[in-house]
């Protein structure tokens, strides 16, 4: 990752992430087996952050589909900026999560439009980042079940930078900037982001138990079948 | 599909839609080859429909994913009752899609929660079905952008029966009344609601072009490059 | 109103609308009794839309619920740059409306984020203006329902210009381009979002009757009351 | 409030939530001056429960306007039952917030919809009430930002009775189950779930600063004022 990450950007936010005696970190590479993300060590995850750009098809089909999995169960997942096309991300979404782009140096102001949210705590009104690659309109992601950046682009463009969304029991935020061939990543604020944002995003409730037939006399109201039937007792199809 | 249905689900609804002029009807089946769905009827078609239950799985992944990608383009899709299963709508959702069920032959109240909506025209308060298999939370969908329906159910259950999303430049609409061993699609009601979906999820705008790099020299704003770069002039990867 | 507009904003749109033969458009202004929106005439419009800035407070109570109980009952509603802080507006909203503003003629690029919108049919990726007001985030509205532009400004700010709302049966539709000292709304792109918007919100369904006791023996289920009671058979406190 | 809430259901509600050791509880009364809603309780509560029947509009409206401001600028509020027509919901809402109901002692069956909600913690799949007074669709509401919990009841009612909104930078909970004749509020489940509630509605970040006139020499881009001025330097009207 040249200069500015040469021990990887994960290596980065782990030291960073690291100063908070709360948070247990530890990090995964593409490179090991089953990418680190063995259906142990996710079970065992609260919180994920992934961060990913030339390699996305080299991630295995079947650790993008235990991270789905999980995340629906109830794990958080903080997705970072080119990571918006990796495999656990896209498959969440179900959309292209295509975005314009240019990577120019330009300045970047992330601007707080939810001073109320969590994710927001510590920042006044923006971040600006002297440089940047600029992610632009139209994003191909589903709306936002909440919004909190929007971000300004010096070559006339603007993004949702800071979006959330609840899949099954888990929470996913995606957040846009940080690049390779910028500092981003070593900004306190931007730290600050990923910070509350794996705050936010740590299990809150139980997950939904699969699948869940219901037998008639566990009905909570008494009732007497009636009609045709395709399964049989159990619930198994004739 | 018995005696409810000797010719099919999809024959009973491509007759009761066929009553309306306007709408150009046509229908396929798993059996075809690429299941009646090629790319060149997908992009010929505007609104979608999609019934399926026992058989998800002989659904080509293939053909799954072109139903997806034509939706994220600006197809309608309307997901009937067990379809909720299927592959189109779960990769679309991004969620487990998973419900509790319980066939009985009990009594269903579907109702009407957001009458302004234009879905629910020409519904008084409420649908009911004499016989209607059980459908119960939690439903593990993504929190639609627009709820029209909420079911009762004489066993105890709620269920979310009509629920609208937008996917890329697609609207989708779930609607879960009907099973194969009831006469559900033939009530004139239920036809409504599925007439009533089919022109609310035909396409709006125009689909997002993608993907999109922006050169420099097309920025709206004139910039002057600086900083490192990972990728050439022409946006690729160096 | 200025050089700009020598018989009203009010009397552009009306020219400018008054080209699509479908429409049917009528004016109504402060200095009218009741502001020309009687009970009679709101019951007889389809869509209404709203401009203001300086005189809000002069717009009486009795209108403003007036308008916020039709928009309930199914009337559209779009509300056109400072009407932001139109009592209509904000009544609806329930917020402070408020947000950051510049008048210093600087440009803003207004983005389509959402080509499949019918709000944005007509409109390409973006509309530039020349000299805009600028308004900025934190824009204190409800997290709107959809959203369909948001816009760059020269000075550094984003906000969030074309939002839209379901309230009750009637559809809301928010758009900050124009103010009285720029050509704004004698641009054809501009006109075309407003007209793309009064057709979006157009009443869609029909309004909730209230309000609703529902006595015991109207119940659909057959019920034996039973417990306390602190209302009467015909529903009122005893 | 009769034989089951002696002393009210806020002292009840207030002898239940204060066996938490974090939390510290004041109770206020219709009765008493400002309803003990002064300014400066307000601006000392995190969070404000509300309760009332038959006399909200013995409200006045200067303290439901500062319940409504406060909510704005970050405070939480847990709404219950008959609440949903008080003057502080119904600014908030902006809509009728009116809804079917009747009073017959029915069974009511509260159904967990989102069990990775923070509310949810604690309640398994649902609440049984045995005595309830029947909320029923269509209810008058926004649509909520999150949706946890939705009722079933004997008389074949559905209803939405556990909704989340936020409101500036206020948290907003509506929980339905609840009546003076009924003993729902000594029910440790409900009190579970409203502790939850206060919980998820205690402020979470910043309210935004208002109103925000930005003098062209404070953009953070460098930009020079053009075109014409209804505005003095200062931002007032010329």
């Amino acid at each position: 990752m040249g200069r500015l990450y040469p021990e990887g950007i994960h290596a980065v936010l782990a030291s960073a992430l690291g100063q908070y005696p709360e948070l247990q970190i530890r990090t995964a590479t593409l490179a090991e087996p089953e990418h680190g993300l063995s259906t142990e060590v996710l079970a065992d995850t609260d919180v994920l952050t992934w961060w990913g750009h030339a390699a996305h098809n080299d991630v295995d089909d079947a650790v993008a589909a235990g991270v789905q999995a999980r995340v629906i169960a109830g794990m958080g997942l903080v997705v970072l900026h080119s990571g918006h096309l990796s495999k656990p991300f896209t498959r969440l979404m179900g959309t292209s999560c295509h975005l314009s782009w240019r990577e120019a140096g330009e300045r970047e102001r992330v601007w707080v439009i939810n001073p109320g949210h969590p994710i927001a705590q510590g920042i006044d009104r923006f971040i600006e980042l002297e440089n940047s690659e600029c992610y632009g309109e139209p994003f191909g992601i589903p709306a936002p079940d909440e919004q909190v950046f929007i971000s300004w682009f010096e070559g006339g463009e603007v993004f949702r930078s800071g979006n959330c969304w609840v899949r099954g029991s888990g929470r996913i935020f995606y957040f846009s900037p940080g690049h390779e061939s910028y500092p981003i990543y070593h900004h306190p604020l931007i730290q600050r982001v990923i910070y509350n944002a794996i705050h936010w995003a740590r299990p809150q409730g139980i997950a939904a138990g699969v699948p869940r037939h219901v037998p008639v006399e566990q009905a909570r109201e008494k009732i007497v079948p009636r009609g045709l039937k395709v399964h049989d007792a159990a619930g198994s199809l004739r």
